[in-house]
């Protein structure tokens, strides 16, 4: 029996097998990432990983082709602020252009908002661009400020 | 000999005894924070702390009044974008309200965004209002582009 496209996109964490499953391919369409060894990869890993639920890094795999299609990440920021609050920061989302339009965006970024909320955040917060707000509003979400970057590189 | 401006105002980092200096109730000019009690200060000082150079919140203390008047913190972030790049982010920037007009806003940027430097990030973020942004460009900054927010409670 062919499966929905339900059970074809489910939303789980980073694998560390998902390197092969072309994970940096697809975070090249966001953004430059030329040149990760597996190594590096395997490092960043294990990093992330003992951070445990303050560093989250969710993808979709298209399970009949073994390719990650779709990725977010959410990290926790804790505060002194708002009794000692919590902050949900979701950062790196994409979707790979061949797959838009299936909602995978929006079930990334429900996986994030769920987590943070599950964790205790008071809020969560990102930066797009101007382009993508209307995505971003039609998940729950709405514009409070701009964001500002200092480049050293 | 009178201390000068210079010396009175330097930038120092977080003190697990600054709570007795006024530093949460210098929180309290930028949002809610009510109540927290030594145990919970104490707590997330730990707990901050032990992330050394990946969460640094740093202080400007008045040293005569012996007061706590500048605040500011950054974290770091640890990516696969940009070749496992790292970036900062500045939060929870508040000059007290008595002593605007001294650069202590823009000293505390300079420590934080030196200390990202430092680190090896390869930019630094932050979210500002719109009447902030004129500050943030005069420390280096530019607009990139807006800031969302989903709020739990």
């Amino acid at each position: 029996m062919e499966k929905s496209e339900e059970e074809k996109f489910r939303v789980r964490k980073l694998e560390i097998s998902d390197k092969g499953k072309g994970f940096i391919e697809l975070l090249r369409q966001l953004s430059v990432c030329d040149s990760v060894s597996d190594k590096e990869f395997e490092d960043r890993f294990r990093e992330l990983s003992s951070l445990g639920d303050d560093h989250v890094i969710c993808v979709i795999e298209d399970e009949l082709a073994g390719k990650i299609v779709a990725t977010g990440s959410v990290f926790i920021e804790k505060k002194f602020l708002r009794n000692c609050g919590k902050v949900g920061h979701v950062e790196d989302v994409v979707v790979d252009s061949n797959v838009r339009g299936k909602q995978l965006g929006k079930k990334i970024i429900n996986f994030l908002t769920d987590h943070a909320r599950s964790v205790g955040c008071y809020k969560v917060i990102l930066d797009c661009s101007l382009e993508n707000k209307v995505f971003y509003e039609k998940c729950g979400f709405e514009q409070k400020s701009v964001q500002m970057a200092m480049y050293f590189d």
